[in-house]
């Protein structure tokens, strides 16, 4: 992409209402841009990020099996009342009127939508185990949205939902989850850590939230030093080790009585990510989501329902990885893994290497952002920088006399010269 | 994918409310299922589709170098005030009231929403041109939603939105984009022709239509014979054809006034899938959105605006692609390429060359759909034609005892034996 054709409205101030570094640095890098309170637009630079992570989730679920479905962002407002929700969900539900006076609501999450779904065409216990999961945009009108897409009004989610016939069966499928969602994490270049929670208004007696580690966190998290050894290779011991270890948030966490000794206790600023419920037959009982069961009886599915924060993840991904330039992008979500920086337009040798590089690397397959534009080099610089790109490709007049170029690691600041022919191979 | 632990809810009945042959086939093969009056749940298989398709346009408009976005579902009233549409677009938008009673509405389009983006980020004229599009959930509240996804509540449009200095370069975009078109609709397996259409709501003086050619279309179609000639290199002369030749729906076309020859005119039914409006000033003066130009003064940006119908082109193609035994899929947008059908379950050498192929195609990176389940021949062989999977190969024993297994062609009904061992090849 060639940066005097792309769209990419960077500001130079800090904008005065952005609180939080992952909302000061998605508005200064032209990331986002607001539309009203808690809603806003993902500009060229921000939605590359937003797919990025929105694929490697889905990936990730795919691959543990799991099936994705897509359900409509509004919702009849009869399937809530059947849950008994409709009521209980208070302001921060929109509710919507039609043209025809039916009542539909912006669906901030989808557990009678699925239930309904499954009820109409799951009939037999053949059918089961099965989690489906869909990415769709919700909506929650929070009272005083703020922190940028950390909590917004209208946000990205991933939600899945298991049906098992059993309690056992279903949580062992809670615990399948689990490590997807450890996997995905990682594949997103970030550190979490899965936190026992409170069930709250979804129900049933089993619940975990995930949390990123940063530093610019707003949760206290207490857990087990063993944590940080885990290396997620998927097998049943690290699946008992995840359920089993010690991790609190502050409000749960007892020092006085924490079975796990001070010595062996690490503590973390955390961004909430992820939340995770086991259901139970919550919505299966309200909703009489049945199937006939291998002996002729009817049975009442067990659920779990499981969420991640898809454009959230954005701004918590900003939050852990940032320094005083701006974003530093960790490689699997990147917008563009590598920058081109021409530090002299209008210079022939500058301008055809440039395009030469351009090309090549256009050629392999590689993601470029190639800054072109007759601007100042600290411009270019500083725009590279705050932006994220990790690998910048620095050329101009003085090194090219020597064959020469420069290759800059965004999180280091490392520079290496290297020369022309050397140049794919370092990259 | 094992059609054991998939969920493809088939139907053996076909829908009585399903008045045409996409609605009926997508019920039927477990593409979609109905929340309320015109708002649908995407499953599995239909989704898969849907992503194709989706994927398609996206290619294509990013290949032409428009920029992708992403625009909220939700607006504010505001936008629509300053343009004069909230009043006049009527019963079709769907208006909501926030918990602080803020006016929102759905977007059923986003002339206003980018023209605000534009006015805010894009201050001189080296920021121009540019065609930004977004693919996201849009609603009408049709008074009489039906067809299915044709005629939807809750519907996926593909919209771009073009900036121009002037309104020659406008007109070179409006062209640019009306081959971009023809290039998607062509990917996605479709012929399709760009007609002549009226402005209506949107504002300005140039419009065209594209209509699908389809036997169950709702629109008449009398164009020049020599649209059926264009192959579409992409050359100037392609795009003067295309502006040139005539093409007409019968409410604008008049027999007695046509400048082609009877002889050289062809009719055909169509269904509508994009439309694109050259729309000048029309939202830049009202929301005054100019630019700084070369000369230092400021400048009303022209601007066109570019629909496709993407969750309708789903049905489209159905319209496009289908026979007495249910859908068939083009390559391109096929939910799997090749349909494995185990005609024994349980007899040992089927299922292991099953699995075998299975995994073959699998670590060859091919979609499959394998028909594990224990079934009948007969279900078997309804449900691979009714979902329209273009390549079947048909497993069993009496074919086995002579190494032979059958490739089936969805579309031709040609079945051949073909050896194991040349099986790959073949497909």
């Amino acid at each position: 992409m060639r940066l005097s054709t792309y769209f990419l409205p960077t500001l130079k101030e800090t904008p005065n209402d952005a609180q939080i570094v992952s909302h000061r640095l998605m508005l200064r890098s032209g990331m986002i841009a607001q539309e009203c309170a808690g809603i806003y637009h993902w500009l060229p630079l921000g939605l590359r990020v937003l797919q990025k992570v929105e694929e490697i989730v889905r990936q990730s679920m795919n691959e543990a099996g799991f099936l994705e479905v897509l359900m409509p962002t509004l919702q009849p407002a009869e399937l809530w009342e059947e849950s008994g929700r409709y009521d209980a969900y208070g302001k921060e539900m929109l509710r919507i009127t039609d043209r025809h006076d039916r009542r539909l609501l912006y669906g901030p999450t989808a557990e009678e939508a699925i239930t309904d779904i499954v009820r109409r065409f799951m009939k037999s216990y053949k059918d089961l185990p099965r989690v489906l999961y869909q990415i769709q945009w919700k909506f929650r009108d929070e009272i005083r949205p703020r922190f940028g897409v950390m909590r917004g009004r209208e946000f990205l989610m991933k939600d899945a939902y298991s049906f098992d016939l059993d309690a056992e069966s279903a949580r062992e499928t809670y615990r399948r989850v689990m490590h997807t969602y450890m996997v995905t994490f990682k594949r997103l270049g970030l550190k979490a850590i899965p936190v026992r929670a409170d069930t709250g208004p979804i129900g049933g007696d089993l619940s975990h939230e995930f949390h990123v580690f940063a530093s610019t966190g707003e949760s206290d998290i207490y857990y087990d030093k063993a944590f940080d050894a885990l290396d997620l290779k998927g097998d049943e011991n690290d699946l008992n080790q995840l359920m089993n270890l010690y991790a609190m948030a502050d409000t749960m966490h007892d020092p006085k009585n924490c079975p796990v000794p001070q010595e062996q206790l690490n503590h973390t600023k955390g961004i909430e990510i992820g939340h995770i419920f086991y259901s139970g037959t919550k919505y299966s009982d309200s909703m009489k989501a049945t199937v006939m069961g291998e002996m002729g009886k009817q049975i009442p599915l067990e659920s779990g329902c499981y969420g991640i924060g898809v454009s959230r993840l954005v701004g918590a991904l900003i939050e852990a990885h940032h320094d005083d330039y701006g974003i530093i992008w960790p490689e699997s979500v990147a917008p563009f893994k590598i920058g081109l920086i021409n530090l002299k337009k209008g210079d022939s040798l500058s301008d055809e290497t440039c395009e030469k590089i351009y090309h090549t690397l256009l050629s392999q397959g590689k993601e470029v952002l190639y800054d072109d534009r007759d601007e100042s080099i600290g411009v270019k610089f500083s725009t590279m920088d705050l932006i994220g790109i990790p690998t910048q490709i620095i050329v101009g007049p003085r090194g090219l006399k020597d064959g020469n170029v420069e290759i800059k690691n965004r999180r280091t600041g490392e520079k290496i010269l290297c020369t022309l022919d050397n140049l794919y191979q370092r990259i």
